[in-house]
């Protein structure tokens, strides 16, 4: 099958389907529809839009051409097509948990996602730092942050959020990750800890290695830099 | 089990999955917990993050104290609590759409829902001809919703988005009906016909019998009228 996505470096929504089918070890083929810009009539747009109705990415494209799209509903879906891997707990509360965790992540944290896009290649803590002292709703995103994982983190003993083992849910926070570690937003103890064990899990590092490797400026997803040879600010 | 939900005349979250359990007639009670505002500090929050780490409604209760957050996890909640009622389509692609339909409403439809916030117990239609002509947002967002609806009505015949059976598709879609007919929203044949399905649905019809007896009038959830008795504009 194939998964569509956009550039690794800004794509959050790209991130989870594709770090969870790499962290399964499911053979997957890749294909980047290029961000342009994001006023109607975008070259993007159009692609996104022969293969989702929603004209968004990412989409998986099962072999006989059969799409599903939405991060979440790939999720299900991987879950579907691949019993053998427990990309849901398989214990029943547990999974129900996980669940709220990622619908919560899918619909929400609209202050966390505005203010601080995802952008893998740059250094953002000082605008990180602003963004703390100015913006409450960034800072009652962290707090709702905490309140979801610590409960989690010490009900199942870490380092995932539902115990020892990755799955659909901690693809769903990694690319929170991304924007804690580089806008330096600090959470506490466990979960500090649990943004470190999302980083240095293979697959998410892989997808890193990737965006770092991308080097494509696009002005429309750079809120805080003019170009790529500036600091963040 | 007891489902939390907020006032019915305008909380669309909380419709989803009550319509949903009242369509296959699993037993819960209702506890309301109604709005008064949604400034910080509001004693709605207070109240729904006692038993949520969201603070938001709706909330499923099972009788040891489990909760389940968010309306997409919980209609994935009854689905593994109640195995013989098809909340997704049985055949594993239908259900996979089934999905990306309900997420992409979960995460989508930024204007509609902005512009045209539900209100069941209200005529809306001289501010959705104006918002028709102004919005070009709303305007595709109505166009998107066709795109979304159309081919599986084709696909599946009908009444219903997947076929001849009421899903959690369908209840996912039903405050999205409810804002059509009272702002007057126009959309073509099949989807025209949809529309009247799931208003003529019994469950979807208990809800609004509640939401018109209700009676209370929500300042915040009034952007168009500034009282109950003067018309909504
Ligand atoms: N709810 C969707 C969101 C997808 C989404 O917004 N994707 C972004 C890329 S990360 C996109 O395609 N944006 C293009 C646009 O908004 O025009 C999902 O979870 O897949
Ligand atoms: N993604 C959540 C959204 C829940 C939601 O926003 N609920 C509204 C009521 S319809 C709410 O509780 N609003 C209160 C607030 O925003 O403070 C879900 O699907 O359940």
């Amino acid at each position: 099958m194939k998964l569509v996505i956009a550039n690794k470096n800004y794509s959050s929504w790209s991130m989870r389907p594709w770090v969870l089918l790499k962290h399964y070890g499911i053979a997957f083929e890749e294909e980047v529809i290029l961000f342009d810009h994001f006023q109607p009539g975008s070259q993007f747009s159009a692609q996104a839009g022969q293969i989702s109705p929603t004209a968004r990415v990412p989409v998986l494209v099962e072999d006989d051409g059969f799409t599903t799209w939405d991060s979440l509903a790939i999720a299900e879906r991987v879950a579907d097509l691949h019993p053998e891997h427990a990309v849901w707990p398989r214990e029943s509360k547990a999974r129900a948990r996980a669940r709220s965790l990622a619908a919560t992540m899918h619909s929400g944290f609209g202050d966390l996602r505005r203010l601080c896009p995802m952008n893998i290649d740059c250094d953002l803590r000082a605008v990180g730092q602003r963004l703390l002292a100015t913006e409450p709703g960034l800072r009652a995103d962290l707090a709702r942050l905490e309140a979801l994982w610590t409960p989690e983190l010490q009900a199942h003993g870490g380092p995932y959020l539902m115990g020892s083992a990755f799955g659909a849910v901690d693809a769903y926070f990694a690319p929170v990750a991304m924007r804690l570690t580089r806008y330096g937003l600090p959470l506490s103890g466990a979960c500090a800890a649990y943004v470190q064990t999302l980083e240095t899990t293979p697959a998410v590092q892989a997808w890193v290695a990737d965006a770092l490797a991308e080097k494509r400026f696009v002005p429309d997803d750079e809120p805080y830099r003019a170009s790529a040879d500036e600091p963040a600010r």
